[in-house]
């Protein structure tokens, strides 16, 4: 639990990162290659995440459902560019119940083929459309290259999948998906980012078209972990997913399928730590408050064991540290790497003059209040802090987006800075490889479409403004 | 969705069970065997269970957590009555990312030996514990004869885990676990029960000792979906989960593990729904009330509306059925086997005289209540709803539990009603095994240790009161 023991963020973000996810007790490792353990103060977070999202999608009329695990390979195998872009990464199940399968099965890596299988047979009219369903789950992805909440082979998700009679309707809903998204990373993780359309190398395998929501993270990489699919009509009419119109005329539906991961959680612990430890705003924070006594008496605990009655009965979450085998420093010290919104320091002076000494994690600095309306006056804390928090995230954003008019800028910033690139330029899969292959970045998003301007890379008229950079 | 499809209960009970999860669209098949497919009015009930449980789970201090799905194989052979137990079912991953595994994975039948192997890395001190976790999770068994809800291939299920420092202090979170377990069938789903320790041969792979709550279905057999472990110390000895007390001597934790599983659904469609289809109780009902109207005039669809409106803001789970092409009859129809408590049927002479008719789903009687206090009224109708159909399960339990003093009316009992049986008896796996092969029951559990009987097949004197029954 020591801080000391943390690298420091600015000297060394990866092994930051990893320590962080240790030292304040969010993960543990699993014992085969590439698998996390998410321990409860890492999973509370997950929870407060899908409380605020499950709320979106019920209002929404999206139903939770609960869809197998196993997929046949053959299911897979129906949509070419799908299961081209999933194979490389599949866990497949060949032995159940002691006897070899006839066909290996596939542990979902995502369950597109086996739920347009039962939308083929469930959906026949107009009337049994729009169908939304939506699961949380866990999928598996064979990754190489892992890192704890970024990339494991197996995460948690939610996986919406709809069915609508027109196009028009499955584009809203794709939107709609991807507006709950970017208001869970706004309002609850205090995190900007750009939302914009992906490129024909980075869209999903299957998509007409992927929406994305991509956020910068301090070491200049950026992360996608969530993101929104326009399906057209790919999918419905390799599972036979057709509807007679209201004019009794036949036609393939219009799909959507949307994702948002744990990996969030991941941009969360990247982007607002620091040499200290974690950093969590108050909206997704698991305690909101630890209370530290920095002396044992019993008015002390007294004190703060009814302010932490009072505050949890307000529908904070409060918690009393009233360990007695750690120090007032050490404790501190903890939900300082620990990262909760605020601490609060009581001592016989606090009890005494009816103030309460708040540290806020996100500015190391101490506000005073009163103990008479403390629920009042940490609720403003908290809209203060999460909006700072907010606010901090979107300047850093913007100070990190340069404008490349040429590949030469381009690879100067590339070197110098990493962050977004925004440029002039039309996708072209090939060029997009030499790019990466030179330079290491992508194309993340297509924030406007702007016939204003010429192609960084090939000097013709561009019709589009792309955001370009690392990611994770 | 039609009623007349629906095979009578009382004449073939499988076949009206497998119709009746079809026709009210509860589940659907995976395609592959033995896999279901959970729609969402299945899952909204799992949900209602989910969310007391979990309820209970977070009051009583456990945390959530969450661990891979994918466990070791040498794991799994570390406990040698674990393996032995679930080595038959087991689904098992033999190539990742396109090659073949070193060593194969086992997709988690339960989660002892990987939660278990991290509490032996974690736990330390007499100040880790207790630990208590939990996780809501998908587990997967290989079952050759599989049935909907009952016994699926994959199912959902929470597990508990934890680590004491005494045995006493783990019996006591065994018998919570139940407490909380029994509250909830009893409680959510109106379902009876009895409540006891399981013999050699039914206990949990690698148990001292499990706890379970058995409830009899108008089959004659009897459910168990859920149980709850004292597990001793024989996984911490197995994966070396030792602490030091405060004296500094070592010693290892004594556990428990505890899971509640969506078969408890399978118990609550059979032990409720009768020839008209299912009928589920006002605290677990996805759909309490549905609104349908007698004719679809403005002024009754506005009555409608506002009405459910009214009751949507109260918080009852209401639903206008506003179809338009469906008849009335048909309505009632479907909502008669969807099983939602209460059916309001609204006509022009509701709209004038300011009363509202409930049909009552588990009397198939009209109740006449005041429109002017909706709300009240129709939480007393739940309240009472739910105590009548908790009252039947109560009832049905005890006219069906037999006392049998020898072998020879222990089978007649089995031959005429089948049922609980009710026997002196001292736990025996041979004398089980034979009993079984013999009768086709098996002990559900035992209820009371009494030394004043004799074993009813031995004739010798008796330790204990035991429960026998067929089980799913």
């Amino acid at each position: 639990m020591a801080k000391e023991l943390l690298p420091k963020k600015s000297d060394n973000i990866s092994e930051w990162y990893t320590s962080v996810i240790r030292i304040a007790d969010l993960a543990d490792y699993g014992p085969v290659k590439g698998t996390m353990i998410i321990k409860p103060y890492g999973y509370a977070i997950w929870e407060a995440i899908q409380k605020q999202l499950d709320g979106y999608i019920k209002e929404k009329g999206v139903k939770n459902a609960y869809f197998p695990l196993f997929i046949p390979m053959s299911f897979l195998e129906k949509e070419k560019s799908h299961v081209e872009g999933f194979s490389p990464e599949l866990a497949v199940v060949t032995v159940c119940g002691g006897e070899k399968l006839e066909e290996p099965l596939v542990v979902r890596p995502t369950s597109e083929t086996v739920i347009y299988d039962a939308y083929g047979k469930w959906i026949q009219s107009w009337r049994d459309l729009p169908l939304m369903m939506n699961q949380w789950c866990n999928v598996v992805r064979w990754e190489k290259r892992t890192m704890p909440f970024m990339r494991t082979s197996e995460f948690l998700w939610q996986e919406g999948h709809t069915a609508h009679a027109t196009h028009e309707e499955a584009i809203e809903m794709q939107n709609w998906a991807m507006d709950a998204y970017s208001k869970v990373y706004r309002d609850l993780l205090a995190i900007d980012g750009y939302t914009g359309l992906k490129s024909i190398t980075e869209r999903f395998a299957g998509a007409a078209n992927s929406l994305t929501f991509e956020s910068l993270m301090p070491s200049g990489k950026v992360v996608q972990s969530c993101t929104s699919h326009d399906l057209g009509q790919n999918f419905s009419k390799v599972f036979n997913i057709k509807f007679q119109d209201e004019q009794g005329v036949d036609s393939y539906a219009w799909q959507t399928s949307w994702g948002y991961t744990t990996r969030s959680i991941a941009a969360l612990i990247l982007a607002h730590g620091d040499d200290n430890g974690l950093c969590l705003p108050p909206n997704v924070a698991p305690i909101q408050i630890a209370i530290v006594s920095a002396k044992a008496t019993k008015e002390v605990v007294d004190f703060c064991r009814l302010l932490n009655e009072e505050l949890v009965g307000n529908g904070i979450r409060s918690e009393f540290d009233n360990r007695d085998d750690e120090t007032f420093g050490y404790k501190l010290n903890k939900w300082e790497v620990r990262g909760a919104p605020i601490v609060i320091k009581v001592g016989p002076r606090e009890v005494d003059n009816g103030k309460l000494t708040c540290r806020r994690r996100d500015t190391l600095s101490d506000v005073e209040i009163n103990r008479g309306d403390a629920t009042i006056n940490i609720r403003e804390l908290f809209d203060e802090i999460q909006s700072s928090m907010l606010n901090s995230s979107v300047n850093y954003k913007e100070e990190n987006t340069r404008t490349a008019s040429n590949y030469d800028e381009f690879k100067d910033i590339m070197k110098q800075h990493k962050g977004f690139i925004k440029v002039f330029w039309n996708d072209d899969p090939k060029i997009e490889k030499i790019i990466k292959d030179e330079t290491t970045a992508t194309t993340r998003c297509k924030i406007a479409e702007d016939t204003s301007g010429v192609d960084f890379y090939t000097g013709k008229p561009a019709k589009d403004i792309w955001l370009f950079a690392q990611s994770y």
